[in-house]
């Protein structure tokens, strides 16, 4: 029931997973579901991940009616909430409100880590469609900030 | 919907707490809570709080059916958990199960900084009784160690 998870630099002692096993439009990051996932843990209803995305690497753009909590705990990066990137530094939060289009960014220098946490039940995250891609890339500084 | 959190050192931009209201058995310990609390994120079933105790003190000692997902942020000290004090440094992670007895010290010489998630709804926490508070001081090593 209880558990231990001993940290090593910004690994833990589970499994190291790829970001998604399914879908396109992410590079260089990397998912470890730190508390939540074991047998004996199902009975929380909120899972705690570690994503890493290495120098220059994103997350997919996506959006779900699920909400994400953030904590960054290495790095610095960008992240897009809905039409504006804001910066995010180490320590900052980001509580991703339903339906809100996202997407995470490191910084070219340093690798950005955060935990994810979500409720147990939860929907599949979805891609922008081409109409709404393309008016995010007529928004002014986001064309070539976009990765899909 | 939407939020972003600040952090400047191991303060965010959100209120700082007394970390109980109601209750004795702790010491030099405040709480932030950093996602979940606001009206815009009841949608969540999950909340991040930190907590962080100052060198030498101590949170209470208590269980509840509820659990916690806890990750170190900052600093190192011990936790009990049910009949054991294990070390715990920064970026460990402790899953605490239904009813586990619990109790984190920071160490002497620094404090211990920590995210605690938790599910929305949850019961309220218990201290042991004094026959359990007796058998556990009469374990080798925890007389000097429990604080009540």
């Amino acid at each position: 029931m209880t558990r231990l998870i001993r940290a090593n630099g910004f690994r833990w002692d589970v499994p190291l997973k790829a970001y998604k096993t399914d879908g396109t439009g992410f590079r260089g990051i990397s998912r470890q579901t730190l508390i939540g996932e074991a047998d004996s843990e199902q009975m929380a209803n909120n899972i705690t991940r570690y994503f890493e995305i290495q120098p220059g690497g994103h997350s997919s753009l996506e959006r779900h009616a699920h909400t994400h909590s953030v904590v960054i705990l290495r790095g610095s990066g960008t992240v897009l909430l809905d039409r504006d990137v804001h910066p995010v530094n180490t320590h900052d939060c980001v509580f991703i409100g339903p339906e809100c289009l996202h997407q995470f960014h490191a910084a070219s220098d340093q690798p950005l880590g955060f935990l994810c946490i979500v409720d147990r039940e939860r929907d599949r995250p979805r891609p922008p469609s081409a109409d709404e891609l393309a008016a995010l890339r007529a928004i002014p500084g986001l064309r070539e900030w976009v990765r899909v």
